[in-house]
């Protein structure tokens, strides 16, 4: 395990040196995750991997109630705790020094607060961004890291498995929400990797909508999108279902969106560009005439989050490599009426092609209850 | 509903016009809540609720899939959806014009790649931190937002009652979540309102620590702490317990902190200093000797987020007010040996006195199994 972390910040620390930033301060939890191994949510406390290549050293900063925590589980041994009476920046300054021209930021995880911290201790410092380098990381994902994913996509085909056996008269969104979350928890997962999503009728046409105590009716479409977390790595899949009886209208929808989802996935490859995954899918409806009820991207990259690069949309020019793991997610969105959306994750392998790692069928399943 | 978020807003544009900003952007998805109504999770896409004093208008912006929910929901009718192919300062300048002299932005919630894309679009504006004021506005509490808590308070003290006579031999620290997240669903949340924390034996010392499958074992603490959202407000709260006979140092233990929590309720009301609840409690844990052992802060703001202000913290001088509201929570924790918190929701009412939101009794329960 410590030999992929070591890995990993070598390749950054490389890249810091390349860019000649004194300091770097990666301060999302995730990353800090990614590098040393020790995973927290800190909330408005500070935590921070603090990379000092003017004196070669690194610092896992910790909110001092994770001090034990993190010297069970980091791989950067140099744990400095920050008691909550502390002005954190003062602890970073007297633990690293001043004398800082270029510290490496991540640019979307830094706020304005935080930089406004720093000028007030370090005169005159600029700031590079290291954001997007440590996403170009983490988005070339190992085939170890895939298995994670995988694992992760396992445990949710089996609660939506069993959870859609559990469906009874009467049930609301957010009792089937809870049927689903035990199971999650039963199956071996962490948690849900967000919030689980059970929306029916109309409803289903809210994209990201959120379930209420709406009683499940004969006749409506069941959308289901709902992932876990295990050992860190997160899943997300969504399937459409109907109570009873599909109409034909119900049908010609839910075949269109599937049919969208399979050219998406047959256009994933290396080499080609993320939007052109985009495309293949939209395509499919918008021929179909319903394109005006498909107003989102078709995809997202996932692992550590469930949202992180790349994006799949149709203007992203970005090549898809060999490592890359996103999802890909059609629908058809009907304002009063109701929607469709199917998903699947994909990963691009070592010799470029696809591999889908989700298995649930897809052909529509009629609940009987 | 609507006149509440009217009042809330006109607060806040009448500060704004003190202030002398032209445009306001308040990007934090509860921020946007407590003033809309409308409610999301936008991940890495632009939400915002943007004021433009110069021509009086408010526009709320908005990923284009949740157009039909914000539609429906928030109480700023002027929706701009943004779909995922657009650069959404683009669409903001497109929609607000571009002669800004001074933008107010949310300094916490606001990071320097935003800043950077205000920079490309806008010249030479400088910003303001509206987010000190939003966060002393919503620190401010109605009863009406009290009873919101109050009742997030009452689900999860029904999940923890019922949750605890589940408990059997050899069920792990994550089979309890399961149950008591099962049963926060089954009472009505709308989810937890952050990681449900089961920790038994040793683990108990971990004020962050992560449930996993350890098994329960007899003469172990186990320790409790979770909340429950509830129609957009948080309860939170912590109860350890004994796994059958508790030995002479656990009974010691727990009775300190537990009058610890009381000292630290006795303390609170308005008129005094954040500050003077933390060393009330704090006194109690160090006069018995285990001041050592209690290394974080007594208790933070709770309300339409599970950490909000004000910290309650030994250097806060911050003068509580009515309509405050937060944990009173200290522990004890012995690293190797196992710990002991309690936490209770407090709301300092408009006469000035504490009021005590949870009501689980605070004796120790020995769990027999």
């Amino acid at each position: 395990m410590s030999e992929q972390y070591q890995k990993r910040l070598n390749k950054f620390i490389q890249y810091l040196e390349n860019q000649q930033v004194d300091v770097a301060i990666v301060n999302s939890p995730k990353n800090v995750f990614y590098y040393t191994g020790f995973h927290s949510e800190p909330y408005e406390r500070f935590m921070a991997l603090v990379i000092d290549l003017r004196n070669q050293k690194n610092y896992l900063f910790v909110p001092a109630l994770d001090q034990e925590a993190a010297e069970e589980t980091s791989y950067v041994k140099e744990i400095v705790p920050v008691s909550d009476e502390l002005n954190p920046y003062k602890v970073l300054k007297d633990t690293i020094g001043e004398d800082l021209q270029s510290i490496g930021l991540e640019t979307k995880n830094t706020s304005l607060f935080q930089q406004e911290q720093l000028h007030s201790l370090f005169s005159n410092f600029s700031y590079q961004n290291i954001g997007e380098f440590i996403s170009s990381q983490r988005m070339r994902k190992s085939s170890e890291e895939c298995r994670k994913v995988q694992h992760a996509v396992q445990v949710i085909e089996k609660v939506l498995k069993e959870g859609i056996t559990r469906i009874k008269d009467g049930m609301t969104e957010l009792d089937l929400v809870a049927e689903f979350e035990y199971l999650m928890r039963k199956f071996g997962a962490d948690g849900p990797s967000f919030s689980t999503t059970v929306l029916s009728g109309e409803k289903s046409s809210l994209p990201h909508g959120s379930p209420n105590r709406k009683k499940l009716n004969h006749g409506d479409f069941l959308l289901v999108d709902m992932g876990v977390i295990v050992d860190g790595y997160c899943s997300d899949i969504t399937r459409t279902f109907v109570m009873g009886e599909e109409t034909a209208e119900q049908r010609r929808i839910y075949d269109i969106v599937r049919e969208a989802t399979k050219e998406g996935i047959l256009a994933a490859k290396a080499g080609v560009s993320a939007g052109s995954v985009d495309i293949a899918a939209r395509n499919v409806i918008q021929m179909n005439g319903y394109g005006q009820y498909f107003n989102n991207r078709v995809g997202h990259g996932l692992g550590m989050e469930v949202h992180e690069e790349p994006s799949i949309h149709e203007k992203n020019k970005l090549t898809l490599e060999p490592g890359f793991l996103f999802t890909i997610e059609p629908g058809i969105y009907i304002p009063g009426y109701g929607g469709v959306r199917m998903e699947e994750n994909v990963y691009i392998e070592e010799d470029g092609k696809a591999k889908v790692l989700t298995t649930f069928p897809t052909e529509l399943i009629k609940i009987g209850y």
